[in-house]
């Protein structure tokens, strides 16, 4: 390695609609020391998520604003190159917060054991917050009963992969709504969903109606707005929605849709709660325990989208929300 | 009695907005007379409810539309005055589905005995479907905790009154949104609400968010619409909607408003429930023995807005959706 050369990304602009490359600087920084208790990480996955759309902006719901001219980022994955920290051994793969950079110095306490079972990305994906949000919003907002329908917005995103698979594995009739066609082979040939509603059909609205004969009783919302709209009107009787992001308005858009929802959860008995995976901080283990075992037993993949090269990180946020990605959206910046 | 007065209410038309006094016919009818198993009873009150909006129309959420040219109407109580059921004596007073009208014949089986301890109109209201509604929305969706603020929308009406009284037996702050400065008063002073806001006030929404300074717990909305949109800016995280009505509604407008609380729930993991009475059958006799304990303990008042007269149905239902009364709304048709 070269010892000069760490390259990283500032957020230097907020955009006010979608993200825009103009909105980072790529900089070279030394790469740092490791003190008493710290380690030095290689890092060879960035996660690409949508709540990084939130950071950029001034005004936030949850999170404070991410800082002008600072690093950008969220969670990798890395090697241990140099460690000041008994739980950590050089060669150990590591997850933790360390932000759009090639390498990073983080507090070893701070740093999760990645899991030499499973390929070092699936730890951003779905054995990661993306498949534990994906477990709790289903089995525990959802409550799935085998020969339920399940239907899930932005069905072909990390967190929709996930619970399409969980939901199969429930035993229930599994409905996707997605952007292209593209994604609706996918989700069908590799995945197993049931049917898919491309949502930039004209039709897409009497396509969900037929795709859910016998109506409607989990819907795992990724996306808000009008899609959700539509799906509300065919709610069974205590039907349970699951809200867990809401893509639509992400980029800062005003909430144009949605109305008809409380007079359907009115109608129907039906509940619609939302969540953070923090929420279910104390269930960890549990759910990441059936997860590895599903994984290792075949019954779940890890899909992503892998973009390749550091210099890449804002093109495969900007593609997020363009929907360029199946599964997972993945930065790969170094070789194991 | 005049063996050839019955008067009744039919419906003969369907009203598109506000329902009107030309939507109604009265009629006179011979007094029926009860066969085997039935029994003739005296109706002294009617129940005037928000739901007979719906029956009005010809396209209905949840129950068939009333057909036209036929008795109009609900729940009533009254005495009964030839019996020929085994459970039902000559003097008894009974609760039934008997329509808007001054005498009816009604098989045995399906009536209620009404308690003695109470004013024979509390059945229709605080000891009935009204008061049960209040206590199911609020205690198995809202699961008040002491100390935690509780919002009702509608205070001032059947439900509204019920709730704000029993939030106050569990420990809450309870603030109340209502319409006009008369009930705001009564609220405050008859019942002991803690604040309440008149929506009809140009600053309303500052006058909630004063009301709250400790954000929103529980949500018992009974309206829908725009309130909701100001409402679920102040939930703090894990609060608890019960959507018991959705009365901004009812007259046949489109929901024109509602969009922020999908985004609402997402922010703060709040979870938002439908709930129909009937949804909680197996528990009624549970919660009507606590209710009439609290009742006769004088925790909890039956506040009525009584209507004298039986002609005066139509216009007490009118009177309903123009936010006449505080409390349930009911009819006396005679002296006991």
């Amino acid at each position: 390695m070269n010892p000069n050369r760490n390259r990283q990304f500032l957020l230097v602009n907020r955009p006010t609609g979608e993200p825009d490359e103009a909105d980072f600087m790529l900089v070279e920084q030394p790469i740092p020391v490791a003190g008493s208790g710290e380690v030095l990480v290689r890092i060879l996955y960035l996660s690409i998520d949508p709540y990084f759309r939130f950071y950029m902006s001034e005004v936030t719901p949850l999170i404070a604003p991410h800082p002008l001219q600072e690093v950008f980022g969220g969670d990798g994955v890395g090697q241990v190159i140099v460690s000041n920290h008994d739980r950590h051994k050089v060669g150990d793969i590591v997850k933790g917060n360390f932000g759009w950079k090639e390498y990073a110095v983080a507090a070893g306490d701070r740093l999760e054991r990645v899991s030499p079972e499973a390929p070092a990305s699936a730890a951003l994906g779905l054995l990661g917050t993306t498949g534990l949000t994906a477990y709790f919003g289903l089995m525990d907002i959802g409550k799935p009963v085998p020969g339920e329908t399940v239907v899930i917005s932005s069905a072909a995103g990390a967190v929709g992969t996930a619970v399409g698979q969980i939901a199969k594995l429930q035993g229930c009739r599994v409905v996707g709504i997605a952007g292209s066609e593209r994604k609706a082979r996918y989700l069908l040939d590799e995945i197993g969903f049931d049917a898919i509603v491309n949502y930039n059909d004209a039709d897409w609205r009497a396509a969900l109606h037929k795709a859910c004969p016998d109506g409607i009783d989990v819907y795992f919302d990724n996306v808000g707005g009008g899609v959700s709209d539509t799906v509300v009107t065919l709610l069974n009787r205590h039907a349970r929605i699951a809200v867990c992001g809401q893509t639509s308005h992400y980029n800062g858009s005003p909430a144009v849709s949605g109305t008809s929802i409380p007079f359907a959860l009115w109608k129907t008995s039906a509940l619609m709660k939302g969540f953070m995976l923090y929420d279910y901080e104390s269930r960890f283990d549990e759910a990441l325990s059936q997860m590895i075992k599903w994984f290792r037993e075949g019954k779940l993949l890890n899909h992503e989208h892998v973009v390749e090269g550091f210099e890449q990180a804002p093109r495969a946020l900007i593609g997020l929300f363009r929907g360029d990605n199946i599964g997972k959206m993945i930065v790969k910046v170094a070789d194991l």
